[in-house]
């Protein structure tokens, strides 16, 4: 069936027909689209709008539609889209009856359905992957809670942490990400079906069995609405780049601490490669191709709001062509989320590397000036102060940790000026020794062992209550 | 206070110094830091971390300079930042103890915590102004529920609706800008205070106590997380950009309808202007802007992403260069937002163009088609075929809608190897009528009178239910 | 062969592998790859760096390949890229010796200087294509230099033009795009091979011979420049963004004019399709995917930003995933440019719209000012007010062109305290004219007849030059 | 004096003109617009469209302002922009006749024109500083032509190089954004003025005569094109995009280096800064915001081009909103490229540190089976494979580089079924040094001191040699 031929005397260009095509992309909506022309059909039957014979008939062609799967459509250019090749298969099975489960009903309103049914399950299997690599990363900090390691900022030592805290850093993010999800799904779950091509229909069509039908949790109330917005898509397509905006921020990490400076993990051989010319090399590729490829959300967003940009009310064709934009990203950052889940389990930590890193470089300092503030009594500031110069003068003399005494930080305060500290020469070391300074760290929020099991714990209840969630 | 000199030999060149400052953004955090100092002093007297004393001291200059204003400060380039001027001030009123208010604090969870307080109260002002705008658009559809007007796909005319079902339209995806507002506020309104630099602090601080004084839902759970993250950042610039690019839509009608050629609505004088050289013209000059501002968000998005690419844990420097692409992106879009409301509501419309439209090129064609399958129960897709036809031949030949009737179908349909339908001339005229056309739309989200009134009241009592709790 | 065996101990996952695989998009440099290594090897040969007869062996059976096309190669996971299928052939050929071809060069300059060989292709290509654009836009404005039509500025009528000149508009951005590519060409046309993995090599190949034989305009003079630069290829996709920002201008126009409202323009059937539920819709579908698909170049573009930021010299394998967002964008372009041109091809200007429309609404109210200027040696600013008060009353009492004379307008003059001014009927009528007023802008750039025919015959001679250049 | 009298009976809301005004970012086109009107009258003078008395009291105005500067004109919200309050400005002076000086102009070719006018000497200055930032490359290359460094392919170990190499990799990136801006300055430098508002004017200006005045190459040939492109400030932003690109690769790696894993730079004090909390820190805040603030030019590229999507001919309000994204891009630009230049100045290269990671990690292994390939004359690929594994069994072992020689390399080669080398331990040694690999890559493009030092020279002449033609 061809529905040009009443008002248009001439086909398209095959240039124009395959340029105009949405098929590349219609798999996507395959299952969906005949699930909705399925709770259509039996709307239309139970509400009489149709005869209940022929609803049956066209029924029971789309349940075979359903087994033989999207391979048994029949696609040339003539055919525009999913839903013609659809009713094409319907009109096969049963003839021009096939017709009648457009009653009521227009493409506009069932691609926005279609878009909507087939993406509710892409962003549940996109959270599950979350979930999932959360669950893993809780497995690798459980065993990192007393690895300590070295805080950045500015990428200079700042303070002595845990590879625990660290990789919990990486699970609240993505909690972040998977709870953004969550929220969008509202908006994505809501049925524009009835809408018509833009101003739902003078058959008496019942939208709550439809709404009930296929799962959705209400209406969208505006049938001109119903057929143009995409927010929703826009809205899916910015959480996915928020997401790989994390997944990126792990690759960067796991490039950099690979490095030989940083000497701080190895990356499994099975997610490295080699040079063709330096033998030598053990590349971190998957990483790299990983921090690369997350931008790409970028680029489909800003695509998918630059389509929407100005174009006037309701349903224009540039609309079609902003789906891709969804499957790309879609399939995208599931690949990217599963390929890091992937390589974050091969990569072993060098403790001995961590725990040099945190003791070199004066990462407990603050923890000088702390200690100065609770024996003393003095202000925060001033203690920096004296701290700052005994920093500067440690490392232009190249002094250890242990040289930093009473006697020398002594000299710098008068030297700057202010009374002598006579702090204890035990009390320095442990302000000064990376392990003891961890552990001390015991705030809610903060590195010691004990507060990092706290938060696994919590963070575990929660990936196993949504998990939970997601099996119904 | 001076923080470089304990640890840096040499100030930075005046140019450097400039380049790095956030000074000219910083005004908008001013109050949130001062409130945070001040949560922050309260929490540590209130632990006996410091001294009562002292505490009030401290607590004493901050409410003056709450009072004073932003004007209090002082500012030149040797002052980093804001939270050094405040420290200035503190210091200048009470002396080097102000040293005290940052025990246990640093500027990275500060900073952290003050743009989060500070976003909170713009997110209610936009979300404020959007129910503001909601409701001038409701109070416009109320007038206009009988006013005919032709709905568009494609910038063709499609189907007859109201000049009411159209602003809904509007409305309604202003309800989801405003929802998707409300979703991230829960991710905005958290506490990172007590993160410290990156690792707490091993001061015995009270998180929970913070959180309280300042009116946070919870805290977040991972201190290198707490000081680093902006992803609150990144989506609510996202929100806006979804929130801007309806009003581009809403002003690129407003463009539209105000040429000549639509002739569809008169925008008032005050939102217009004229040309130098050509005295005629008046311009929907305020729409155009209106729709170029919009697009300043999705700039900003993509620095904002773009910038958080692939840089490591935790606080780097880069991270201050997010907060002006924030304000900038609120200011705009509360100006868009605000001139939108005021413009729209000195917008007249022109209601016999509305209906002569309606009445124009067939926009009631579809319901022929479905008149033939009520009446003679043929498939839809054979009556699609028809009207099609019916249509080409009206146009071909400059028919008037009342020139289609039971003759001139038929032989149409007999052309094309279909039966006579013989349909009655009277049912053809009412299908054919705009008016008695929208009518029958009488489905849930539906263009009618009655189901526009329903729609209307649904929506008035959301933005009144919302419109309360603001008021708390 | 597979490079891995030495330095890892095991292979990729099969998933590591698909994710890091650039076969996809290998096809794009498969001839360029072949070429590549034939002058490679010719030069190595020719330098006594490998024996003639071996490097006679490995040219046979590169020559071989070229003639059996890409599609003679194998590829499965474990083959990383084209580089490693085009060495497997070589070496099933003439066996281990195969190996040779690689001496003095890297996967690294090889895929930089294959991309820049393939590019150039692509280049010369769209930049055909635009020629045949601007030759048709042409043959179209040779038939309507004297076709009446209103010129638009904000949407509203400005002054009365020529279709012909419109269409010149067009021509000339393209031709701007044009040679913007030209430009990038330059930066194209440089040869990184001889660069090695980065650091070039210790054998003594001949990077002049390479550049001759390849065809490259120089060498690239630094080699950690020439494997890790790939501005060229982000210049190129801007260049595209150009080009298709000039197509969507040109389709929001096709769409805007076949609207009923402007009804200047009937885009061909073959270009055009209809409604699934609405028989009398025809839409400019063409015209609106075009303008969506053109702003994929944006994303493409801001990918390609994106990976680039902040990531180290030199090689980086996140350069991989750059190419696609290249030959995206090339074939999006392309194509669009190629349904544009075909498209524009079947539009009709309706003559009578055109020139009605420019008598309407007083398009020609400047020139009435600049009678004023001219017969009574006002200035401009008195006669646009005398003029802006015509018009809004004139607009306000509905009245025709023709009762715009002497007596009128001295009222109005008088009125605004200015002195009558007594012009003539004759002249006024000439002024508000549109087609004498086209006639009278014979400004080098103007609307008129002759000046337009003059700028035809400069862009044509532009064309036919540069078309001659690409014959050879 | 206010254009709107005449067609408008009302105001502007001051929200509506502070909504629309243009005045934040005119300052930048004042002395423009000055020297616009001031060519534009001396033509209407030369052509006798004025009356000379008349003309030399406006040009004596407009030079009086040029000397006044921006400070004389007044504004308030009732003056639209720039152009009215020059108007005001030359009214005030001489009165009513001012208004002769816009006779045959219009304010859209005139802002097209002044926007011209002021940035072709931004991008001069922005070139010049491109240049000087080379300079200050070169002579920092000058300084390390032999001081052996590592190249980094993926961030591991590649291949030995020179600081020097390295350095002049960013100088060569510099010149190819030196040379795009070059070609866009010939796009820029194009006269639209005589375009009037869209179709030039029916006095017989001459446009050849502002062309000249103006320093323009040429007129814009076509009066609606004239207007309306603003494809010449995309296509600067753009450039400016891909300039600060190479700012923050620099910036990066400034970063990276000045890490205590890296150890390879410092960088001045006064680039620097420390922390409120850790007084141990040295941190590289410029080079962070530097990396930061480059990627605004991309947010401002997407704005532009999302500004110019699909919005029709010709001159739309929209317009207007460009601007300020390009004068924030330039100075963005500006101010990152005058800090980098001046930070890298400051930076001092760790030569101990350099030669040390050049002979760590196996950066040579290329060339050892380079030797098997030239002493043994076996094919690449297997010596690849042999010292693959030698760097794989050395690695494991903890072997130095003296333990690597004939006897092990025979006992791998055997184990892997080739043939014992028997390659001489003198070779092995010179092959596995950094220092003699270095000097033997000597291939154009190379970085052996020799190879430097012709690109260093070349570069140098190429400055000088854009630098005299500057100073013109």
């Amino acid at each position: 069936m061809n529905i040009r031929k009443g008002r248009l005397a001439k086909s398209m260009t095959s240039d124009a027909a395959e340029f105009s095509s949405s098929l590349e992309f219609d798999r996507y909506i395959f299952e969906a689209d005949v699930k909705c022309n399925f709770a259509h059909t039996l709307m239309l039957k139970e509400e009489n709008i149709i005869d209940g014979e022929i609803a049956d008939k066209i029924l029971g062609a789309l349940t075979k539609l359903r087994e033989s799967g999207f391979d048994a459509l029949e696609f040339d250019y003539s055919v525009e889209d999913i839903h013609m090749a659809v009713e094409n298969y319907v009109t096969g099975m049963i003839g021009p009856d096939a017709g009648f489960m457009h009653t009521g009903k227009s493409r506009n309103d069932q691609v926005a359905t279609d878009i909507r049914l087939a993406l509710r399950v892409k962003i549940i299997e996109i959270q599950i992957a979350i979930l999932d690599f959360i669950k893993n990363i809780i497995e690798m900090a459980k065993k990192h809670t007393e690895t300590i390691f070295v805080g950045y900022t500015h990428l200079q030592h700042a303070q002595p942490i845990t590879f625990a805290h660290h990789l919990m850093a990486y699970a609240q993010s993505l909690k972040r990400d998977y709870n953004r999800l969550y929220d969008t799904y509202k908006r994505v779950n809501l049925n524009p079906l009835g809408s018509g091509a833009l101003a739902t229909t003078t058959f008496p069509i019942n939208r709550e069995l439809t709404t009930k039908l296929l799962g959705f949790d209400d209406i969208l109330e505006n049938s001109m609405d119903g057929v143009s917005s995409r927010d929703f898509i826009a809205e899916t397509v910015f959480d996915l780049s928020m997401l790989t905006t994390t997944l990126a921020k792990i690759a960067e990490e796991m490039v950099l601490w690979s490095s030989y400076e940083f000497g701080l993990i190895q990356i499994g051989d099975d997610f490295s490669s080699t040079s063709s010319i330096m033998p030598q090399k053990k590349n971190p590729d998957i990483a790299e191709i990983a921090r690369a490829k997350s931008t790409r959300n970028n680029g489909e967003l800003i695509n998918i709001l630059t389509i929407l940009k100005a174009i006037p009310f309701t349903y224009n064709r540039d609309l079609q062509e902003i789906t891709p934009h969804l499957w790309n990203s879609i399939e995208n950052s599931y690949s990217i989320l599963k390929i890091m889940n992937d390589m974050l389990q091969t990569v072993e930590f060098n403790e001995k590397r961590g725990l040099e890193l945190a003791g070199a470089n004066f990462a407990t300092a603050t923890d000088l000036a702390d200690l100065m503030v609770k024996e003393k009594n003095i202000p925060f500031r001033i203690a920096h102060k004296i701290v700052g110069r005994v920093v500067s003068e440690a490392v232009e003399n190249d002094l250890a940790i242990e040289e930093i005494n009473t006697e020398f930080i002594d000299k710098i305060a008068i030297d700057l000026d202010i009374e002598a500290l006579n702090l204890e020469n035990d009390l320095i070391q442990i302000a000064l020794d990376p392990v003891s300074n961890v552990t001390l760290r015991n705030v809610p929020g903060g590195p010691s062992p004990k507060m990092v099991e706290v938060a696994i714990k919590n963070l575990e209840d929660f990936v196993n209550g949504e998990l939970s969630k997601k099996d119904i």
